[in-house]
């Protein structure tokens, strides 16, 4: 198998003294049908979502494979946007990731009428030499061996998140639980949280993912936002009401994404401390992961009010900014700038 | 049929300053079955959970009915709360309204596996005199009909609202449609929204029911917590996350007890302003119904704390000022005092 590394790096946005961000995960071509309407082969894949709403607020760099009908435009889209695409594997020899999804018309649900790997399922992420410093790592939802292999080529991260969704759970529990035991912090679904616990509350099985090994455990619930449990500390937001829903795909991704690309930007400074080159993780002040759920919501907010990353790509740092004290004054706080 | 007035008013615990709350609805006696327990014939009904959450900030007049299996100590919980009984017929020729519960292992839905009415269906509520100028009505779930009648015996309150359930939204539809064109304000829950309007998204059911006449649409939604619409206003909070969940029996009726009972108190300057006396409904400030959705959700999280009415009966001003602080930093805001 030939293999080619893509090399286009250009236009960083994100302040360059912010932490940043190693972003492994799916590179996707997506077909997607909702309720207002139809996209065909768009740009998907949580790494994609997740990748671009970090680098509003940080250095990305991402690992990933793409195939050979992987249309330039999409590298174009992440790469302008300062995502550092140099780890991302180009299969001549296969086609990229496609998923084909169907949102119910209440948006409740969605079904997937196509999934066609083309040899992803036996892509082994390889962390290239200069990326594997990085400050913070998310590994979006993979098979937990493969997250483990990623995260054995980093070499002493001050973070590391993950995702997971239920065929893991499902299929490989031993090994997810192994990774737990690893992770500062684990996103994951409510629904998804009470199958890993047999817990019937979703508030309970988050405090039992806790025990398994997260520092933070972050439950997504979808349009009734979120749950956030680490050291002492309870966060929960709603999400912000909208009608004008046009695409769900990517909000938890995109949402994971504002949320550690603030905290990267918010540990700037510790690049330059001594702490900083010591193998040890990093202790999220429960202040700033607040503000880190307010901007995870925001993000995520535009990220479904269109296809694909229309709506993340209609971010500017002042409707960010703006989003952020709507959610604020949403549940009945001043805002705080 | 012989009635009588059980007259008993005492302890007023709330600021007499505040302005005064009538409140209509069910005095029940129910058997109650959730996952930690089992209690049989306490104290329920909406009326009573409403009452005894308004009156920890105003002044509450009841108007109900009870049977002659009605404890005297059940009267006394709320009389020595601050809740004026004078409205509340005793009928001794018939029982109380009874029902029996049992929630499922999740707490997701219950069954009711008995309700006995002894009468309470052909029950028409009489508001005593010295009730009729009430600053405050709320009209608990009940057939339009008699909500309606309720209404047309006040003289110009300053706000109305009212609540509804299932039963009414299908059987009554109509009758349904004429109050809502009556009211400042509609507590429903986010299923029975969606039942009204016959749209899917909670949301837009919400703004569809404000463009039937409520000003403000208070939609519950439980361990979801709430969303509140209202002119320009958008407001929402997720429930109090809590793993000592004993029975959610009340909980939205003592939210509503809350929200109205905050907005009493602090409306209370106005009984001596001319406009009091005027026929004008009260234009609620947003900021203040953002206050009123703390406090309500503050006291609904005691609620579910213990079986019947002992959740509530617990509290005291500083651990309900403490919860609602609580309530400030769930969402990562600071709090205000």
């Amino acid at each position: 198998m030939v293999v080619e590394i893509v090399v286009q790096f250009e236009n960083v946005r994100a302040d360059p003294a912010s932490m940043n961000i190693l972003c492994v995960g799916t590179l996707a071509i997506d077909t997607v049908e909702t309720p207002v309407g139809k996209r065909e082969r768009v740009l998907g894949g949580s790494a994609s979502y997740f990748s671009y709403a970090a680098s509003l607020f940080a250095p990305v760099r991402l690992v990933g494979r793409i195939g050979s009908d992987w249309p330039p435009e999409y590298t174009r889209i992440l790469s302008e946007h300062g995502v550092d695409w140099r780890g991302v594997m180009h299969d001549s020899h296969a086609k990229s990731y496609f998923w084909h999804g169907r949102y119910h018309a209440d948006y409740q649900d969605r079904d997937t009428l196509k999934i066609e790997m083309h040899g992803f399922d036996r892509y082994e992420p390889n962390v290239p030499d200069h990326f594997r410093e990085s400050d913070i790592v998310f590994l979006a939802a993979a098979i937990p061996t493969v997250q483990k292999k990623v995260l054995d080529q980093c070499l002493s991260p001050k973070l590391v998140f993950a995702d997971t969704v239920d065929m893991w759970i499902e299929s490989t529990r031993e090994e997810l639980l192994d990774l737990l035991l690893r992770l500062d912090g684990l996103f994951i679904n409510d629904a998804e949280a009470r199958q890993l616990t047999g817990l019937s509350s979703s508030l309970q099985a988050a405090h039992a993912i806790r025990s398994l090994g997260p520092t933070w455990v972050i439950l997504k619930k979808g349009e009734h936002g979120c749950l956030i449990l680490g050291p002492n500390t309870t966060l929960a937001l709603p999400a912000v009401p909208t009608v004008a829903l046009v695409d769900p795909t990517g909000a938890g991704d995109s949402f994971a994404g504002g949320m550690l690309g603030y905290l990267a930007s918010r540990y700037a400074t510790l690049q330059n401390s001594p702490l900083h080159k010591k193998e040890l993780r990093l202790a999220i002040d429960p202040a700033d992961m607040a503000q880190a759920m307010k901007f995870g919501t925001a993000v995520a907010s535009f990220t479904i009010g269109g296809f694909s990353l229309d709506g993340l790509r209609a971010i500017n740092h002042d409707q960010l900014a703006a989003r952020v004290q709507d959610i604020e004054r949403l549940v009945g706080c001043q805002p705080r700038s």
